[in-house]
């Protein structure tokens, strides 16, 4: 344990008790959409093949570990990142399910595979490179945030790549953006099939697009409910602490 | 009063008993889509200039009357429910207001104007020309709700021809169609603006979809708070209610 932790980083619970993942407040932290996308995305149940793209600090290879066993494959930039990820792994004795590689999600399908994944899973950086808003911020969270190193489409393309016919795509972004995924994930051959609006709470415009397409597929788009995540009293929904806690309160 | 009616048709409330319309189980009446259409889209307030595309027995325009003060044309193919829609205006007063032209949406610019009208309305055909479900209906049935006279993609075209620069084209269809919707507005200068998905209760897929779009409008998509038909227990959730009857029971 004793060199589990750098710098300023925490070792916080994922689903109660279940899991634990390492954060930290300056460099990365996961945000609730990678907790909606984990739940969001269809995944194997057994065996299978999955990978996350632009994984960050890991939230998303760790929650999807609790609802399979297939084999997660995480691809983060960001060597800081990757290695948070890395020792969280360890830390949840996932090294057998969970494999994190520091690499490129531009190309990456021609180092571990075409055409030969179940699902893919990516929470992109979701602000324009030359959006000054957050730009501020120290240099691995603009990284994260922000398309400096990969745009949309290319993230759209290398989820299309790595996935088989008939494999599936999840993404998470932001509602404004929703023309432009649907737009490159037609570009890449993934037909959109699935769209979940979430609602920071009810008579509140959506503010996270959750979308599945899948690759090679027929024109069937379907609206789900939609998800709220505050209540009225400004407390998380159940359907929201279950997906963050594993229970109810 | 004398004339007023034929064959089976009926003389039925709009918005408790501010209006009445002219419908017939055998040949049209209008559905609830009409009534979200008609409150979702943007109204001048006083002045101005609005046409409805497929106008049916004239419901949307009805139910804009009483939103606006604009002029409002009505474009519908079939000279039966323009004759019905005519008659309907003529008993509610409203030929100051409203005018209905029977005449192909194809081309209805060139009849009637470009580039000089603020909103466009249009409730167009849901289903493909092909789709055997319900081509045992009626002729006037099936025109009004089948592709055969009129594309998606030629509704989109049209409005967008109508419109002034700035002027906005609002649509109800099913959420199957949100792809090809967005794709032909886009191709024809309209950009989304405003979607509300509607669902018929909660918990259940949504089954109806509004949308807007400015022509020439810059990229800034809103997903509206969703919009719920039936309570739990199946009767009209208030905001639907007060939608129909005006009122909350």
């Amino acid at each position: 344990m004793e060199n589990l932790l750098k710098e300023d980083e925490r070792l916080d619970y994922l689903l109660a008790e279940e899991l634990r993942i390492i954060q930290s407040p300056s460099v990365f932290s996961f945000s609730l959409d990678a907790v909606l996308l984990a739940k969001f995305a269809y995944v194997p149940k057994r065996s299978g093949k999955i990978v996350d793209l632009c994984a960050g600090n890991g939230a998303v290879p760790l929650f999807l570990s609790a609802r399979t066993k297939a084999n997660i494959v995480a691809i983060e930039l960001q060597e800081r990142l990757a290695d948070m990820a890395h020792r969280s792994v360890a830390y949840n004795k996932l090294e057998e399910q969970i494999q994190i590689i520091q690499d490129d999600v531009i190309g990456i399908a021609s180092k571990i595979g075409y055409d030969k994944y179940d699902t893919v899973t990516c929470n992109p950086p979701y602000f324009a490179a030359n959006e000054a808003s957050e730009r501020n911020m120290k240099e691995h969270l603009a990284i994260a945030r922000h398309e400096i190193h990969l745009t949309l489409e290319q993230a759209v393309q290398s989820a299309s790549e790595l996935l088989k016919q008939g494999g599936k795509a999840a993404f998470v972004h932001r509602p404004g953006r929703l023309l432009d995924i649907i737009t490159a994930m037609r570009a890449s051959r993934l037909e959109p099939k699935r769209i979940q609006f979430v609602y920071p709470k009810e008579g509140k415009e959506a503010n996270t697009l959750l979308i599945e397409g899948i690759k090679d597929g027929k024109p069937d788009l379907k609206i789900l409910p939609p998800l709220y995540v505050y209540n009225e009293d400004g407390k998380y929904t159940e359907e929201v602490r279950i997906l963050l806690y594993g229970q109810a309160e």
